[in-house]
């Protein structure tokens, strides 16, 4: 469909000139595009394929984006409100295999070390009047948005500065993306990684960040230290050594400037997590989650330095959290089950849990709501590939 | 390209017109091709777009299928001397992941269970008057072809039925493809599994085809039994138990008449010396074998009721499989080695070993002969994927 920037854009009645504020925003679209070698036609063209939806959010004719264009990460969005507000996707931080070399060539002198934490992202901003929590594909999820509100303090800040982004990681267990147990919260936290720009997408040096976050008694992950590159691997290692004892995933390597890219590394049983919840469901994640856990496991294990038994119980390990649980949930359909997960979310009503569940479900995920009672609900996931392929097989489908 | 079916095809010089008999094809392809729903404007399609290789092999003009063009699978030749002669693709067997109740399914009344060797399946036919072993892709190996002669006695069967095609497995240590131990044949040896017909692919029943392999002295792939599909079930699992001691692949299950398709049926050590095999060089095989084979003993694990102390130890051996290989191939990569497999092969003279060289390489395959001494060749593949990835990595490039 063709859009007249001008006039409508016909689709869902959205009114590119914004039906708030009468504001007409072609030509400042055009110059934000500039900066990222984009004009309309090719947003217009994004529309046509599906990589970009245009819809209206939050009263605000937006786009938003569902994969890469140009310079424009997947889980973009932009809002047309009194101004053009690009609330760029969070970047893809790359992975490295190997502590040494890897760091020392990576960054330059120094690099801080925080926990990497085991949740979903959130990327909180302001947008008009109204401060949202949007997760990774750009989504504004409800229940976040109404959790980080509760968690956070975030009123000041953001009337303070409107143009920042705070991103971190929503943990615990009462969560419905990645439930996971964090003593130090327990149902439910918020632990800040990155505080970032609009438009540009740049991040704070991690000294003024947590300037930021200690003046406005917002909680940061944890840093563990700036270290020398010299040194860092062999600190890391033990940083990883001492998370894995305590079940927790692992770390962001950054340069305490932000100019460089940031790596992570991650701990073994982080892995073998992932592994077995992949394999609870083996035909929704196994595929694409099992090769490159495993080769992490090769070089992590290479890197320390492992004995002979020790290769063994990570082997074990591995070959548990694959095997394990797939026979469980072949043993679950056979005796007519369904391949699911429940989670419970604390809400304020049982009205709140259904517009997650239809939230949910907007992107695709096969969610029910299961149970509601005082403030608790019930919400299961359906994993139908799983389902489906492992009834096919039980009875009598070939490979 | 456009070839001139009635002059020449431009390439490679070969002439359609058969430069040996003087015959002319065109009108004896196209009935062919009919029987398949191809024409010769779909060959031709194929030859530019490369599916179809169109080459002088054995002295004719030759098709040589690259990929499945209609009906027509990879693998599939036609030569073009006195005849036409169509030599089709090797049928992919598939694979089921449960025995119960899939044969019962699958079949009806009775399964002819043979044993599946780990090998590689060779197709040996006469073309005009010659005798050619052809691998499963359809190159004319020349290694093989000397040893299918030198193994087997195939004049008196070719003379009697040169419409026939011989299909087995060539085993033993010393092949330069796949080699694994069989005590009964040590070195070299080669088992027959199918008799089919050129052109339609057509498979002679499992009892003509003993028939025949008795009548001319030719080595065929051991009969379990034939049993009835209700009883086949519990007695395949006992076989594969016994084949699982020692070491051995698996089973092909068969409709007795050879009218339904065949499914393959493997043992769990199997599937971990293949994914030692795939670990060992972990960016050339891993993410292609990995996941098939972890399901496949998920199922099998299910299937034999295995008691929680067996699910642990087939665990065990997965991880073990997947992990310590890939960490040997890091150590040899970082002390400066390269990701390779050596085996010797007996061969008449050096430059027997040389030939087949070259034929691997015209294949993509990067091999070299290491050394030759009294009819020993040592012939070393080298496996780039896995040398320039875990290099990447070993200095310093993120994943």
């Amino acid at each position: 469909m063709q859009i007249d920037w001008n006039k409508t854009c016909g689709l869902k009645k959205v009114h590119y000139v914004c039906p708030k504020c009468g504001n007409e925003f072609k030509k400042s679209l055009q110059r934000m595009l500039k900066k990222f070698n984009l004009d309309i036609e090719r947003i217009e063209k994004g529309i046509k394929s599906g990589k970009i939806k245009f819809y209206e959010s939050l009263g605000f004719p937006t786009l938003h984006f569902k994969k890469d264009v140009g310079k424009l990460e997947a889980g973009t969005v932009i809002y047309f409100h009194k101004k053009v507000d690009i609330i760029r996707g969070f970047p893809k931080i790359r992975r490295t295999l190997l502590l040494s070399p890897t760091i020392e060539k990576h960054f330059k002198d120094f690099v801080a070390v925080e926990e990497k934490m085991n949740g979903y992202n959130v990327r909180i901003a302001k947008v008009g009047e109204k401060i949202v929590a949007l997760t990774r594909g750009g989504f504004i999820c409800p229940f976040t948005t109404n959790k980080v509100m509760e968690l956070l303090n975030l009123e000041d800040f953001f009337n303070d500065f409107p143009d920042l982004i705070v991103c971190g990681e929503m943990i615990g267990t009462h969560n419905p993306y990645v439930p996971h147990y964090y003593p130090e919260v327990g149902k439910l936290g918020f632990r800040i990684f990155d505080i970032r720009r609009k438009v540009s997408n740049e991040a704070l040096s991690v000294y003024e960040k947590n300037k930021l976050l200690k003046k406005y008694n917002l909680p940061g992950v944890r840093l563990f230290g700036i270290f020398d590159v010299e040194e860092a691997p062999k600190k890391i290692e033990e940083i990883i050594k001492e998370l894995e004892k305590e079940n927790r995933e692992g770390v962001v390597i950054k340069d305490p400037e932000m100019k460089i890219p940031p790596v992570k590394y991650t701990c073994g049983r982080a892995h073998h997590s992932e592994l077995k919840f992949a394999f609870t469901f083996p035909f929704d994640f196994g595929r694409h989650f099992l090769f490159s856990r495993v080769i992490r496991e090769g070089f992590q294990s290479y890197e320390f330095k492992e004995s002979r038994e020790e290769m063994r119980e990570r082997a074990k390990r591995i070959g548990e959290s694959i095997l394990l649980p797939m026979i469980e949930t072949i043993k679950k359909i056979a005796e007519n089950g369904v391949a699911h997960e429940d989670v419970i979310i604390d809400v304020e009503t049982k009205a709140e849990a259904e517009k997650l569940i239809r939230h949910l479900r907007k992107q695709g995920v096969i969610a029910k709501l299961v149970s509601y009672k005082d403030g608790k609900a019930k919400i299961r996931r359906i994993y139908q590939s799983t389902t489906d392929k492992i009834k096919h097989y039980l009875n009598g489908g070939l490979y």
